[in-house]
């Protein structure tokens, strides 16, 4: 039984039947309310910020995670940025210094340069182009601008959900990796957990296979809590365990996110979505990657992709606790990369990308 | 460049040039040196012991572990179990008792009961047929016999570690998974990690790759230290990072122990073992099973044997610190099946079995 769900449900019908049940970024106009996720799965706290450096120091110390997430925030944090401003030209000058600030408190935060950019152009053109003829004025727009970049990622996360339900059936349990959920995007509801998310929402029963995902544990932390407070059967399983779930047939399908995409289909994610990719081809469970478009790199070779390695104390330790011999020699790479072979299809905002993914991507995206 | 080297080096030989640098298991005529393998990596405690009680709690706590280092351990400990004893009958009295008490203490090591059934059955042999005519004969009989049980493992080991040389190339790195060595045979050297331990002793370079083993981590505990010890190069990864040292052509060979191997070529292993098999297959990656005869299980069917599972709370938490929320519901098997069709081949201490399994295993053992 399959839910060719897109031509029946529309974009803002959908909105209205998913409400994400967490929320981990509140905008409330003179301040923004973030979930401290340095804090979960133990506690759930929310923590107010009406300043640029608090921003940036909710960004620093992990308050704040996943690429998308960081964007949202950054943009909020230019609009408070000049509350206080005293004329549009010492808000062009106090939006120069909030992005110089924001972008130091993650340098490899590509999606945080990109929305602070973003702010302080529209900022300068606003002011340039006699749109914006107050700082009151200023500030609402830049608000409105900010509630864009929140609007787009969710949008385009509700589309791949959307078109993601389409490779979900009813009972279905759904493998992950990581946390490509909404905590990650900042918007609740996630790129590789959004087909869970709305097939739920939209009374089709679904359950989902948490691997731990080591060292991080952003699956035992953070995915299994997100499912949990939306009310989604999870599992939490070691990492070791992905073949065994497999080969018992308990996964219907594979649906991880992605950091990267390359023009040829290869994907980067985090660690340990090779493993499950192969053992998928080979039992011949579908395997999907789930994305915006924004992810995609159509310029790269494979082999042009430096993958990053972490420090050692990350496997060494865990939460602080020596579990290994402290001088041993470590390997701690935090992606790996998934060969066009593996991957079923990548499902996007524009919808669902099959083999050959050279030809294919290019003809969805218009490149 | 292959070493054939089983026609080269005699067993004698081999015993001549590799000694095993760290030693869980001393006996001392009085008394018992166990090396407290609860302490590990941390702390390189031995304990002396002299008393049954003192033996069972050793292995009930968990300073020994390993199926084979608990049998080694229980015949052992039979002979303790005489140390006071003042007639043959009052011997093999306390014999009796002795096995019962040590049986408790692991109910499901099948070795310990294996072990202590050969020293009782010995000892009323020896005393039936009037060979052990008092009490410190016996004990000098069973402790023959208690050297026998180390000895036949520790000779078996060796043999699988000889004839795995053949597949170990100088300068090749080795995956292997949990820790199937020398402190779980509790002979110093293992299974898995012999061919690792005895190339390194003939002058042929080799290095692994441990892969920590969650839940129990039993390779950033124990493998990583054991091969310290021995100064053998040794890198741990996270397990997630099991398919990108294979696809980054970072391994040479995969080596694992076995729980279990069914005679059509099905090694039942620790959890992890079937995602290396699988992506090793498709990379063209050898895989080999590395087990003693006494593994083999020549009647089961793979769907008959049962794939024991354990707390929640071990996937839960890493030693005592929660790093999910409590209530998650979690699924964790300890072992997993892999299929003969990923299987390179099964070296044992009669020889390496290939491919028909079910043909060439019963040719090997006569059966």
């Amino acid at each position: 039984m399959h839910f060719p769900l897109i031509p029946m449900v529309k974009l803002e019908e959908i909105k209205q039947i998913f409400k994400p049940k967490l929320l981990p970024i509140i905008w409330n106009k003179t301040k923004l309310t973030l979930l401290d996720q340095s804090r979960l799965p133990f506690e759930k706290i929310y923590v107010d910020v009406t300043k640029v450096e608090e921003v940036s120091d909710a960004i620093r110390t992990m308050k704040v995670r996943g690429a998308p997430a960081i964007g949202i925030t950054a943009g909020y944090g230019m609009v408070l940025a000049i509350q206080d401003s005293i004329s549009l030209e010492k808000a062009i000058s106090d939006l120069t210094k909030a992005k110089k600030i924001l972008d130091e408190s993650r340098p490899t935060a590509v999606n945080l340069m990109w929305a602070t950019s973003r702010m302080l152009n529209k900022a300068k053109d606003l002011v340039e182009q006699g749109n914006a003829k107050s700082v009151k004025e200023l500030k609402e727009l830049l608000e409105i601008e900010a509630n864009k970049i929140f609007e787009e990622e969710y949008e385009a996360e509700l589309k791949i959900g959307l078109y993601g339900i389409e490779k979900v059936n009813d009972g279905d349990t759904i493998l992950t990796q990581c946390n490509a959920g909404g905590l990650a995007t900042g918007t609740g509801l996630g790129t590789a957990l959004a087909p869970a998310k709305l097939a739920n929402a939209l009374g089709i029963k679904v359950s989902v296979i948490a691997p731990e995902t080591r060292p991080w544990l952003q699956g035992s932390r953070l995915t299994v809590y997100e499912l949990m407070e939306e009310n989604i059967p999870v599992t939490l399983i070691a990492d070791t365990a992905v073949g065994l779930v497999m080969f018992k047939k308990m996964v219907n399908s594979v649906m991880v996110g992605a950091d990267r995409i390359l023009s040829d289909g290869h994907v980067f994610n985090k660690i340990g979505t090779f493993k499950e990719a192969v053992i998928a081809h080979e039992l011949g469970i579908p395997f999907y990657a789930l994305a915006p478009s924004s992810t995609f790199d159509m310029i790269s070779t494979v082999d042009q992709v430096k993958i990053e390695e972490r420090s050692p104390d990350e496997v060494r330790s865990i939460k602080g606790v020596y579990i290994s011999p402290k001088e041993v020699k470590v390997y701690n790479p935090v992606f790996d990369v998934t060969p066009p072979k593996y991957v079923s299809a990548i499902i996007t905002e524009y919808g669902i990308i099959y083999p050959p993914f050279d030809k294919n991507m290019r003809r969805m995206l218009g490149k």
